[in-house]
């Protein structure tokens, strides 16, 4: 498969992972393993900054995975802000996954404080990586602004209902300058695979790997689904028709 | 992956693959052999049974694949039991693909010549696959006469539109005591992912493989979308809500 | 609108109504009244055809409904033919709703005896109106055993969820002689004008006006959901776009 | 039906129209008519405001309908408010539709400068209904700026593709505390009478309207699908299931 390229690093995995909400730090690890994921998404707040020998990062490699800290539970800019400059502080590299969700139930990201978050940011020199409603506009904004990608919403975070923003997705891809990463919703591997079929530069999965019985045979099969649709896309796959095309000739000696 | 069994008979791969449409016998090669697949289906016609060295039999391994002949271009029960003793007489094992298709703009199945042709051919010692509307009745029909399968189709064939029959196809997955391998339609491995997550045995693609620039790669997307969706499946998927939930904790020291 | 015509008879209403699951009689009758309906179909077995004075059939005005009996509950085309003989030999016109549906979770119609059922019925001198899965070769099977409509589903019968047939169901229209009615799933208004907007002669309402707090109200949402779709269609939509349009022109005083 | 309250005032249709693309304006006002509509939207540029007698706007009633002057063709806020002021200046009533639609391949809102836009106007006492995207944080951000209503798209302007952004704007409607209206994208009655089912209080429609061979015929059937989907909204909707409900009872004398 090609390279994911992300702010001039290379990555060969084109499938992000959340670490939130696993039943142990083993079965987070299994599914990370097994994804071949090169991009791991910490929640700040999570981690104990003062005593990191207990806490979840103990548990990812960083020479395996880049770490990338989110901004979780900030609910304006400021706050977002404030984090990940507390995260540079305490010796993480410069990338930052922007989320600014003020809303309690959906957890849905805010456009205008997303914005003002990363044009502070990016100027401060971090690689931001924005979560983001489906809104090309918007994503037009932020690659302005300087962001390193853009990461529309399939759906509401934690929903696993898939890419319901299918059209607006489209055409933020055929738009954007920035990798497209397909962010929250998605539910299973056919969800990913889709969306990089739809041309997505790669997705993140948290909830799906969390959510499972088996989080090490989730994590192998969103790898597959990953690289199922990259495939696809790359290839190029076949129209839509509305009447049927035969696979078979119709004719022949049946009727000789 | 756990293995697929049919008729007795096991099988590793759950993606069956047809042979029709294909640029050149080398593309067709290419994609069967990236697929993975070990049951592919030729239509009756195409094969000149006269002159096999010349034929497109001559490039399908007797010994890697399970050659399935199909009925292809049937028009009615009569039609379909004629090709299919004509293969058996031709040295082909017991095994045929019934496809009964009267209609010839969207080669939709017809369900009572199929369920007619299945009893006579179940009779006649038979392995039958019957190709079929996605029609829970008839299904159960079809098992009662003891066909070995039921293929039921996801869109009309050679659409590439996916699972456009997804409510009847899941009871069809709830009630069957037969392997369920949606047949037509798929045209994307995410389609091919979706139908194994939702508990179909296997699948069956054609035009897929055949109608892209790329036969090679896409035989090999397939084959990791189809164990993307397995593997899920075994896995056990979340299920979709309407509310979020959030992948990381949302207290923390942020507000502290 | 224009008129719908079945076996030569003229309706001004394409909307028919079921008679199953209302609170009361009183609010059954409310539904019908308010939908313009001037089909109704009743199950023959609820029907007290000894003592017709406390019956269902007592609430509903002869002049102003056709009384459509139907077989619902049969299991087979034996049981659906001696239901249907029942009801002309009690006097009702030769009209039937043909149903036959062995599966008792889903209720869904099996099409092989539907098939044999109207077979026999039609040459009984019956008017048959099927109901049958979403099935174009069976809907012409039917109609060349001289049915006077076909009626596909839209998704199992109370389900309410749409039509989930669609890509078949628009085969069907394209490909009847004789008038199409949508039956079973439709849970909305939306869902009946969107079966006229593809072109469908009528729909077939039950579950949707007797699983409401309000049965009256929703008889008078539904006809006006069919009467949209009809002039709709009948005015010709326009086509649907990848691209926008605008809808007010782009050049103007604003930059000039 | 109920009644319509925005800003105070009262409307006893939930369909807005829009003005543009009509062939005539003879059919532009055949279509107001029949659609029942009270709410008129007009591009200010296409008004010529100091020769009003040869405009589109001699041809609205003001005492029929109210004009609702849009800012269509606003790339930015500092456009849509000079807009707005112009038609204040020319006598307007300070209602305006704010557009601003920066890209001219999907003429998608801009959520930050729309928000910029609305604040300002607000201020100056306009009653602002703004056109945005599907996104609930940013509908909760215009309200809190005190916008009379917000008018989340349903799907890309003109593309008569219906309500591609279900889940977003579900969420919208169950946070929102001014009235809710699906503007862009509505193609067909079946579209608006989804959006008033699932809770919207108005639609707005113009593409569906101006391109159809009949807009008089189209007219009427919005102003039905509306209607239709308003009233079941009210009457209350029965649950989607998953296994069938039988509308008549499975026990009976046939079997007795």
């Amino acid at each position: 498969m090609d390279k994911l390229v992300i702010a001039g690093r290379e990555f060969n995995s084109r499938l992000m992972v959340g670490t939130g909400k696993f039943a142990s730090n083993q079965a987070m690890v299994d599914a990370m393993e097994n994804s071949g994921s090169e991009i791991v998404t910490v929640a700040l707040r999570r981690v104990d900054i003062d005593s990191p020998e207990d806490s979840l990062l103990s548990h990812i490699d960083p020479n395996r995975y880049l770490l990338l800290p989110n901004t979780s539970g900030a609910r304006d800019a400021e706050e977002a802000i404030r984090l990940a400059r507390l995260a540079r502080a305490a010796g993480c590299e410069p990338w930052v996954k922007l989320e600014v969700t003020p809303d309690p139930y959906y957890l849905l990201p805010d456009p205008v404080e997303t914005l003002k978050a990363a044009e502070v940011l990016v100027k401060e020199g971090f690689i931001v990586l924005p979560y983001m409603p489906a809104d090309p506009v918007l994503a037009r904004h932020l690659e302005e602004a300087g962001t390193a990608t853009v990461m529309p919403l399939g759906a509401p975070i934690g929903t696993n209902r898939g890419i319901r923003t299918r059209d607006l997705i489209s055409i933020i891809i055929e738009q954007s300058g920035v990798p497209v990463v397909v962010d929250a919703g998605l539910g299973a591997p056919s969800h990913a695979a889709e969306a990089m079929e739809m041309g997505a530069d790669a997705v993140l999965v948290n909830t799906a790997l969390a959510d499972t019985p088996d989080p090490a045979a989730m994590g192998r099969a969103f790898k597959k689904g990953v690289e199922a649709g990259r495939e696809a896309y790359l290839a190029g796959l076949g129209p839509q028709r509305d009447k049927a095309e035969a696979s078979s000739p119709l004719t022949g000696f049946l009727r000789d």
